[in-house]
């Protein structure tokens, strides 16, 4: 329907499409995936039967019509309209599905709340914002694709998720369950230590954190692991795999991306992912307030290691500690863009690499022990190897984090491939039992290449990038907050019976149990 | 590894990659994905370092080398290996991973039980006919993504799992389930009538059905769904599809594809998935037989329906009724090939639709109660539409499946897209309640377009092109015949803490709760 344009006068052609608009008998607006066609529906006694069938069809009922493609009478084209200097004079029409009475209409301005959207999501996916988002998502990927397969020979291996970790699925066999994983990480190792030395997956992950606002409980990462890699080389494949799969509308991206400390990051931004389109920048004034006679100040400035900072606010001053002032910093960005201040311009995309993350952070419940910052296949920075046996808790590791305007786009690291470093790690540092990863190191004995890969989140990418207000709009069937399907109302009740050949059953809380029982 | 030729004697390289063979500290082979390189060693003293690295480092550890590309010697070049005209003389090595003694040698001649393939999988995956298989799927998948997406403008849009049927997933609400689905054929048709019209996807789909030889409880298919189309429609972008990402090695396949009804397939061949590379054709042998006075012959012909059929072995004979017949035949193929006659050339690809298939079968159990062929949303034939109503078991389908010398490789059908066929499907012929698919009536409702699909089986299609002997040898990790994961010992025990936040407890059968207790 989007595609006739004035090379097409005089055609003979065959639409189908659902009705957008109807006005009267007289025209109406026929859409498809493609756009719009304005259809002008005959009135002369001949055509009565046509007449009537498009008079009677309901809006978004789906027809099929044959005419000829004419020129717009002078006046009347409309130029905001790609097939506006055109209609379609009908002469046959035939209704293929008529359509009930819609819970809202197909037109993006009108505003519908976000549950019946879920409820009805096939209605929701009909707005031009949902297709062009759908659209956007498919072109990108396959950009992605031709990118990794053809350009630089990458595999794209499907890794099997019944598996590793988080969301449990019960079997047949009593008291064994799979796992659906949060990610392919120890599978993509593994196929480095087979020798499958490129490999990548649009990959899909399950992540069960109950109700976390715009996070999914599945969601879908483009998964990336080469052997024989550094650091450096995974950051240049991954600036090429974007600026080769960027849309052209979106202008260039240039690279190299900028790169920034873990500490630099927190000193001056006072978060892991800066958003660099704008300034406000943490600025160290400690030296300024070391002699001013202000007693909570004094008190600060001569604590061991103890400073005062400030952000410079166009028309405002403050001043606080680091991640109280990140997050003052893109409060005061809101507050001062609510006053009509452009800082965040929707239309640049700032990327940005952190690196020299710490390998090991101090635990918030008992801080004498240490956990991964990121998970516990990271090596250590080359420069800081030796600390890991003395003093773990000051060794860097090899993690890159990738920001886009201040979200977290993708991680990754080099990952260790001797089995003696990983089983310290794991039972000297982490205090955890080295048995149950014992597939994995017996693995890494066997000549476990030196590797590391990178993950983005798929999601997250493709909504800055199509400037969506939420991950669900680039998704077909997102689940709600709670992680509910609003349409087939899944998670659902299911019977003791489906459940018998899983050798389970429902251990319902007190309360419910007892009003099941009245 | 495999890529270094006569042109670049002289230059100055660094590989990587694992010592397949090491010979007495003389020379090694060194492999990787893209092959495998002879690398000599240096005898002379000033590089006596270098050959105690190489000399000492395990078979299947992992090296770094640098050295000269040269001239093999005349008469040690070695026409069997892309690399034998050249060797690399070595001037410094380095072990990046040593390597312990393996539970079995990398070699493919070397014979290893199935279960012990499956424990070390990564080392499994560095033989060559793995690696083989495993680059031919990226390969051909990347081709497919190339035809539908480029070529023919399908949008790839991924279904969500968590949804459907199958394999249940408990959730944070008591009581609640998620399942994995068996197929996203609702999804891909709430697409369609979302108006995404064009869609496919390299589905993930789970099947739980205990130990089935040579099926995966986890697989993967290329899934279509189309709107406004027609079931030759599908057939001829199915025969494109499969034409253009065929592998160069394995010769053209011609299209279109031959079709045979399910009622001739049947009566031909015994079986609605006939391996045509062949004859020893059914032939019905009733009014020969109709004469002849033998007891049970005579009794058969003079049943109403009753026939005599036969097929025609070369040096043999048999008679029957037809699926004995279809299984005879392919015993009677196994048994002339093993006597050194060659009926099904494995060079060669016969591809054939069957088609007409029936809507509805009688159930097994109870044959007055009918159940659906294929799934209860496939759309009858349009020359058996009124038939529904009167005489539902009469009505042909317009379902079509897609063979391979003898496997189905894919099947599909255009679907039902009227509400009201729909509910009667479900209600009056299936006697099912419509309640748990309301919101796909409701969806059909809603300008729902005419619409159909197909789905490919990707691992078995795969494996056919490929020669693989089974299933597993075209899928990096798969899962054993009681759906184990041997390599992570996946489904296993977790605690009932971890159960928890899930609400659900083991029900252990009597016999193993006893034993626990003891």
């Amino acid at each position: 329907c989007g595609e006739l344009r004035s090379a097409h006068v005089g055609q003979e052609v065959t639409l189908c499409g659902w009705i957008q608009y109807q006005r009267q008998g007289l025209f109406l607006v026929l859409r498809d995936f493609q756009g719009l066609t304005q259809i002008i529906i005959p009135q002369d006694e001949a055509h009565s039967h046509v007449k009537k069938v498009l008079y009677d069809a309901p809006v978004e009922s789906v027809v099929r019509v044959t005419g000829t493609v004419t020129s717009r009478p002078p006046g009347q084209k409309n130029p905001r309209m790609p097939t506006g200097d055109i209609e379609v004079k009908v002469k046959t029409a035939e209704v293929l599905n008529s359509c009930k009475k819609l819970p809202f209409e197909i037109k993006d301005f009108i505003k519908k709340s976000e549950a019946l959207r879920m409820q009805y999501r096939y209605l929701d996916l009909r707005s031009f914002q949902m297709q062009h988002n759908l659209r956007l998502r498919s072109q990108m990927v396959m950009k992605m694709r031709e990118y990794l397969c053809n350009l630089h020979g990458k595999r794209n291996i499907s890794s099997e998720y019944l598996g590793a970790k988080e969301f449990v699925v019960p079997s047949r066999e009593p008291g064994r369950f799979y796992c659906l994983p949060q990610s392919p990480q120890q599978f993509k190792q593994l196929l480095m230590v087979g020798g499958l030395d490129r490999y990548f997956q649009v990959a899909r992950c399950y992540r069960d954190e109950g109700s976390k606002p715009d996070r999914q409980p599945e969601f879908t990462q483009i998964d990336i692991e080469m052997s024989f890699v550094d650091q450096a080389g995974i950051q240049r494949l991954i600036e090429g795999l974007l600026q080769y799969s960027w849309p052209n509308e979106r202008g260039p991206i240039t690279t190299p991306f900028p790169s920034m400390s873990y500490a630099e990051a927190l000193a001056e931004y006072g978060t892991d992912k800066p958003d660099t389109r704008f300034g406000i920048k943490i600025i160290d004034v400690s030296d300024v307030f070391r002699s001013v006679e202000i007693g909570f100040v004094q008190n600060a400035v001569n604590k061991p290691q103890g400073t005062v900072k400030a952000i410079c606010i166009p028309q405002g001053a403050v001043s606080g500690v680091c991640l109280v002032l990140g997050n003052m910093r893109l409060e005061t960005a809101n507050l001062l863009e609510s006053r009509g201040l452009v800082l965040r311009d929707p239309t640049a995309f700032h990327f940005l690499w952190v690196v020299d993350f710490p390998l090991f952070l101090h635990k918030e419940e008992n801080p004498a022990e240490l956990e991964s910052a990121h998970h516990p296949f990271t090596a250590p920075h080359p420069s800081d190897t030796s600390l890991l046996y003395s003093e773990p808790a000051k060794v860097r590791s090899q993690h890159y984090d990738l920001v886009l305007n201040g979200s977290e786009i993708g991680g990754g690291s080099i990952r260790i491939h001797n089995a003696e470093q990983q089983r310290f790690v794991l039972e000297t540092v982490l205090k955890e039992d080295p048995e149950l990863l014992s597939h994995l190191l017996e693995a890494l004995k066997c000549g476990a290449p030196p590797h590391g890969g990178i993950a983005l989140g798929l999601d997250r990418l493709i909504c800055l990038v199509a400037g969506a207000p939420s991950i669900r709009d680039v998704i077909a069937f997102p689940k709600s907050f709670k992680g509910r399907d609003l349409m087939s109302n899944a998670p659902d009740y299911i019977t003791p019976e489906e459940l018998e050949p899983y050798h389970i059953q429902v251990a319902w809380p007190a309360a419910e149990a007892e009003a099941n029982k009245n």
